[in-house]
C-alpha cells in the first residue's frame, strides 16, 4: 500500500546500539511511500532548512510541540493473544489452578469465531494504545481464530507474527483444548502459515506465520519434528517456551536426558529466527547453543516474579551479545505495557545482582555482574526485539520502517515532570523510560502508516 | 471547614482488614458536615430508598456510572518531597554519586522558598491526582519551606504529615546542607511544630508535624536525644530511615553495638507514632521490639531494588501483625503512584519467596513461606497505612474520614479492560489493582471535600 510521503520534525529518542542513547535533536525524518525513512537531517546538516521549508510548502511537515518527543516503537516479543481477558486476573491462585480452570478453559473458547473476533480486536488496539508496533504472538490452537487475528493486524496496521498453537500431548493437554493428534497438528500448521502468506503476501508482509509448539512437555516427538520440517520448508519463525520454571527444566531432562535448548536444537527448532520465552534455567552450555544458532529470547520479567521461580541471567546473556528482547507474557504477566517490561526487567535486573534474602550474606545474596540500566531495558524494548526478529525496525535509521510513537510528555494524566534548565535529554529519556503510561503515547505509526491518532472515549 | 453533607451511590472496594476484600455493592454512602462516613447502607437495608430519593430531591445525591467505582484514598507512608524533580531520574548511578551530586544539591536548593513553593505546588497536585489522599513527608533542613509544604498540604485538601529534616552530624552530611548543629536543629523543629499545629489547630488537623531525624547516621547523639524530648513533650509522629541497606545496618552496629531498632528505642523514638522507612534487614528481635512499641514501618518495594541489597520480610511482619504500610520512597522509588507500589510489593514477594538466583536449589533460593496477594497489598496501601499513622481513615466505616477515590475504568486512557459477565466483582477489584493507572482516577476526596474533579491539560 502506498503512503503519502511526509517529514517530522522533532527531537527523537532511540537505542541503536544496546546501552547507547542517541538523542536526535530537532531532526527531520523522511518517511518515503513505502513507510521506510528515507532520509534523516540534523539542523547542522546541508539542506536541513530547504527540505523543512519544502515540506511545509507541501503540506506534508508535521511538527512536534514542546514536551513531545519521537522514540521507536516498542517489540513485544511474547504475549498470549487469548489470555488478554484474562489480564490483570486469577494471579493469586498457584499455577495449577491457573492453567486447569482459568487459562486453558479461556483459551478453549476461541473455537466459537465471533468470541474471537470480539477478544482481538480489543487486544489490538489496546497494544497499539500502549505503543506495541510489533508482537509475536501465541494464539491458540484454533487455525481459523488465528487467522481471524491476523486479519485484524493487518487492519488495524500493527505488525505482527502469529502462531497457531500445537499442543497435541494427551498426558499433559486437557482433553478440551488439544490437538486432535500430531497430524492434525502439523497439516493445521500448515495451512495456517499459508493462509497468512496468502493474506499478506510480498517481501514485506506486515503479518507472518510462526510455528508455535506451547512447549516441549506439552507436544508429541511426532509434533515436533513435523513442526521442524515445516519450518525448514516454509522458512519461518518459530516461538515456544523455554526452561522457565523448576518444573519445565526437570520435565525435558527427564524426558529427553538433555536441556530444553539442546532437545530443542535436536529437532531442528532452533534456528536464526526462533524466539525461546523465558529461558529463566538456562546454563553456559545452552547459551552458547543458543548463541551459535542466533536464536533469541523473550524475557518477560514480570510473569517471572510470578510464575518462574528465578530470574533470567540477563547481564550475562547481554555480555555473550545473546538475541533478548521484551515480552508482556499477558497474561502470565499483567501489564501490557513495554514500559512497564522496561521497568520490570530494571528491578529484577537490581534485584538478581544484589539479591533479596537479607540475613544471607550479602556476597550469597546475588549473581555478581552489573545491572542493567535504562538505556539498556529500552534497546531491549525496542532494536534488541527488532534484532531477535530479524526485522528492519526499533531504531531511526535510513531504510528501516518508519515504526514509531509519538510520546506527549505534557498530557494531562502524566507522571513524567520535567524541570527546563535542570533536565539534560538523556534525563528526559529516564524519566519517559520510567513513568511513560499509555495516556502518554498520542500518536503510533507502523511502516509510515499513522495507526493510532489520539482516543476516542470508550 | 463545614461542608455541605451528600450521599454517594456507589459500589466500593476496600479491605479494611488485612487480606479480606470487603464488596459494597451499590451502597449508599452519607457524607456529614465534617467530611466523616455518617451511614453507610446496602440496598437490603430498610430506608435505602427512602434515603436515596432523600438525597436527590435534595440533589446532594452523587450516582457513579458503570465502570466506576470508589475506593478508599491511598496513604504514601514514605516520601521525599524535596525530590520530586528527580524522579525518575539519576537511577542509573552509584548510590554515592546519587547522594553527593544529586541529592543533597537539590536539597539544599530549598532555601529558595520560591523554588520550594513551585516545586511542592507540582508535588502535591501529582501525588492527588494519582491518588494519595495521606502522605507521610520528609521534607528538608529548612524550616520555612518546610512550612510552605504544610500550606500547600492545606490549601490544596490533602491530609500530610510533615517533618522537617534533622542532619546535623559533620562527618556524614555535606557542609552545604547539613544543620548548623544540634541545638539549632532541635530549636527550629520545635518551631517548626508549633508553627504547622498554629496552621491547622483542633482535634482533627489536616495537616501536622512530624519529628524527623534523617537517619541515624547523619544525627549526632545530641540531637537525637533533642527530638526524642520533643517527641515526648509534644505527642508527635516520629520518622526515620531504618536498617535499609547492608551499610545502614552495619554503620549503626558499630556506633551503638546495638541494632538500628534497639538504638532508636534506647533513645526514646520508637513510639506508637513513629514510622520506620525500610527496615529490610531487621531481625526477630527487632520485630519483636518494634511490634511491642506499636510503631510502623513503611515498606518501599521499588526503592529497595534500587539501593537496599535485600528485600523487606514482608510476610514475616504480616504474620507477627505488625503496622506496615507502602511507600513510594521518590525520588528512590521513581513512581509517584502507590498502585505502582501495590504492584511491586507484589513482585517483590514473590520473588522473596521463591528466590532469583537459577543456579541455586529450589529449597535454598528464597526465603519459605506464603507471597502476599493483591488484596493485602491494597490494604498496605489503605488501610494499613492509616493503622500505621493512627489516623481514622483507610476504609469505609461510619465515623471514619471520607478519603476515597472515584476509579473509572472506561477512561479512554485505560489498561483495565472488563468483560461483563466474565469477570466477577473479585476479578475487577484485581484487575484494578494491577491495572490501574493516573488516568484511571477521576475524583479524589478528602475529609468529604472533593480535591481533584477531573484535570486540566497542563
Ligand atoms: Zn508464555
Ligand atoms: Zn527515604
Amino acid at each position: 500500500m502506498k503512503k503519502r510521503p511526509f517529514t517530522l520534525a522533532a527531537t527523537a529518542f532511540h537505542t541503536p546500539e544496546r546501552g547507547i542513547l542517541e538523542v536526535l535533536e530537532k531532526h527531520l525524518f523522511s518517511i518515503d511511500a513505502e513507510g521506510r525513512i528515507a532520509d534523516i537531517l540534523s539542523p547542522a546538516d546541508d539542506g536541513y532548512e530547504q527540505k523543512k521549508e519544502a515540506a511545509r510548502a507541501e503540506r506534508t511537515l508535521v511538527e512536534l510541540a514542546a514536551g513531545q518527543f519521537l522514540l521507536p516503537g516498542l517489540i513485544d516479543l511474547h504475549i498470549h493473544a487469548p489470555q488478554w481477558p484474562q489480564m490483570g486476573k486469577a494471579l493469586d491462585v498457584p499455577l495449577e489452578v491457573w492453567l486447569q480452570k482459568y487459562t486453558f478453559p479461556l483459551e478453549a473458547k476461541y473455537a466459537d469465531l465471533d468470541f474471537a473476533r470480539t477478544v482481538y480486536a480489543d487486544l489490538v488496539d489496546g497494544l497499539i494504545a500502549n505503543g506495541t508496533t510489533t508482537a509475536l504472538y501465541f494464539a491458540t490452537i484454533h487455525g481459523p481464530a488465528s487467522l481471524a487475528l491476523a486479519e485484524i493486524c493487518l487492519a488495524k496496521g500493527q505488525r505482527a507474527l502469529i502462531g497457531k498453537v500445537v499442543m497435541d500431548d494427551p498426558v499433559q493437554c486437557p482433553d478440551f483444548y488439544r490437538d486432535a493428534d500430531a497430524t492434525t497438528a502439523i497439516k493445521e500448521t500448515e495451512q495456517f502459515i499459508e493462509a497468512v502468506r496468502a493474506l499478506a503476501p510480498g517481501k514485506r508482509p506486515l503479518v507472518q506465520p510462526v510455528i508455535t509448539p506451547r512447549f516441549i512437555p506439552s507436544c508429541t516427538d511426532e509434533a515436533l519434528k513435523g513442526l521442524s520440517h515445516l519450518a525448514a520448508r516454509y522458512d519461518c519463525h518459530v516461538q515456544t517456551h523455554c526452561s522457565e520454571s523448576d518444573w519445565a527444566k526437570t520435565f525435558v531432562e527427564d524426558r529427553f536426558g538433555q536441556s530444553d535448548a539442546a532437545s530443542l536444537d535436536g529437532f531442528g527448532l532452533l534456528t536464526r529466527r526462533t524466539i525461546l520465552a523465558h529461558s529463566n534455567f538456562i546454563d553456559e552450555e545452552d547459551m552458547n547453543l543458543i548463541a551459535a544458532r542466533g536464536a533469541g529470547i523473550a524475557h518477560c520479567p514480570l510473569s517471572n516474579a510470578y510464575f518462574a521461580n528465578a530470574a533470567f541471567p540477563l547481564r550475562a546473556a547481554l555480555d555473550r551479545h545473546m538475541h533478548v528482547g521484551l515480552g508482556t507474557d499477558i497474561s502470565g504477566g499483567y501489564s501490557p505495557s513495554l514500559f512497564d517490561g522496561c521497568r520490570h526487567a530494571l528491578s529484577t535486573s537490581r534485584m538478581l545482582q544484589s539479591g533479596v534474602h537479607a540475613h544471607l550474606p550479602p556476597q550469597e545474596r546475588g549473581l555478581p555482574g552489573a545491572p542493567i540500566n535504562h538505556c539498556e531495558a529500552f534497546w531491549l524494548a525496542t532494536a534488541g526485539g527488532a534484532q531477535a526478529l530479524d526485522l528492519p525496525t526499533g531504531s531511526f535509521r535510513r531504510g528501516l520502517e518508519f515504526d514509531a510513537l509519538l510520546l506527549d510528555t505534557r498530557v494531562a494524566h502524566s507522571d513524567i515532570h520535567i524541570y527546563d534548565g535542570y533536565d539534560t535529554p538523556e534525563d528526559v529519556f529516564q524519566k519517559i523510560v520510567l513513568n511513560a503510561t499509555h495516556g502518554n503515547i498520542a500518536k503510533v505509526w507502523v511502516s509510515g502508516r499513522e495507526i493510532l491518532k489520539g482516543i476516542e472515549p470508550r
